[in-house]
């Protein structure tokens, strides 16, 4: 428990290997996770090798330096391609190629990441989500070499860590926690309940980095914008049908 | 890190209340996850009330019991509304109802349930995820009030375990488990990593009971058929447009 309430995203780390046991058993806790029927219908893959991940880091996540820095890159992944073949030596067909499937495996997919987290955050070792994923599909499919029925979710990069950052900071308990049905908030609330974020220090010297007015334009002027956040939309659409995933008809 | 490896699915619950301090805790591990941005585009719906469970059981869960047995039933959403509410307050728009937006705060939002279910079991809970917050968006949208920009992902209901299920089978680590890149299936390897699975007595009283020739027919013509698994992917893709997460154009 004591390592959920002290996660810290890791950006730096050594150059040391994680041990085969600790690898084993980060695994092992993924698939522990529950998962829709228990069909598991997802894939992981563990890339290690210095010149795939260098590749990965230029093509699939952006150039962030931790990608190669780190010791083992998880992708995981949806992956109806393993039980369709199943279904078809079992002469049945296996109806998943829909929008549904590939939503409800994505669920699968990150519930077994985070049991991989946290295992890995026991043993010591740091973790970063890439949500690049998202964003570099063809990028994916091609240095993974996924076939149709699979699909990349997210991807997390381990390793032992270089650095010992604070604690993130969040949004109090109750601007995210409704109790009985959904609270609208008033702009009162709204003000209240970001307040505190918005007085860290850290956030002012951001806000003066970035030439804007205030955080909330940071994320949504200079790191998330509409634009980007269309085309990529867009892309991801177009990347589920191509793989296999919207004959929801 | 023992709960996750002694993880069962729990579908029976005592008559007895999770305490506060508990419940607390479990919420505070939820926000501790890593999430987008650290933008926190979720909020959880803590349900505890025993009129609003039971008609949450009927109409949103398919009447599993568990759902109005269960002390406390958290919905997990997507939630981009309060977000735009704090972004409207400062002279910007979050830019966010679209398909990219929604996918990723889904996998935030996993993550957090994760953490929810992992301190869960460590305080001696059970839980149980409930898949049919994905297919009835309407009771769902209806009964907990949720506004545009808020989408239910996931459901998981907690309580004192009354049932102590052995652990469910996986497949052998590496039927999911791939190195450096996604290695294809020969029909021989899914024979050999689905063996075992399907060698289980378990299974072999499904198969009979369900009178299907294998336990592959289960899942495909019994439990998730392709016009079933087709008509939620419409619907889920409706209520996307519904709720406000397909502007993507």
């Amino acid at each position: 428990m004591t390592s959920i309430f002290n996660h810290r995203t890791i950006r730096k780390f050594k150059n040391q290997p994680i041990d085969a046991d600790s690898l084993q058993k980060i695994l092992e806790a993924a698939v522990r996770a529950s998962n829709t029927g228990n069909m598991q219908l997802y894939s992981i893959i563990v890339t290690r090798d210095t010149n795939l991940k260098t590749q990965l880091c230029e093509k699939a996540h952006f150039n962030q330096n931790l990608v190669k820095q780190a010791d083992t890159l998880l992708t995981f992944c949806v992956d109806i391609s393993r039980f369709k073949q199943w279904c078809s030596l079992r002469n049945t067909k296996a109806g998943f190629d829909n929008f549904l499937s590939f939503y409800t495996a994505s669920i699968d997919a990150c519930i077994a990441a985070q049991n991989a987290c946290i295992v890995a955050e026991d043993l010591g070792l740091g973790i970063c989500y890439l949500g690049t994923a998202n964003y570099t599909l063809e990028a994916h499919i091609e240095l993974l070499k996924l076939p149709q029925g699979v699909f990349p979710v997210t991807a997390v990069a381990i390793g032992h860590p270089d650095d010992q950052p604070p604690l993130t900071d969040r949004l109090p308990l109750e601007a995210v926690i409704h109790y009985e049905t959904y609270k609208p908030y008033s702009d009162s609330d709204i003000e209240n309940l970001y307040s505190e974020k918005e007085s860290l220090s850290f956030h002012k010297q951001l806000i003066e980095q970035n030439q804007t007015e205030n955080l909330a334009q940071i994320f949504t002027q200079k790191r998330y914008t509409e634009a980007n956040n269309k085309v990529f939309s867009q892309k991801m659409i177009e990347y589920l049908q191509k793989q296999g995933f919207m004959n929801n008809n």
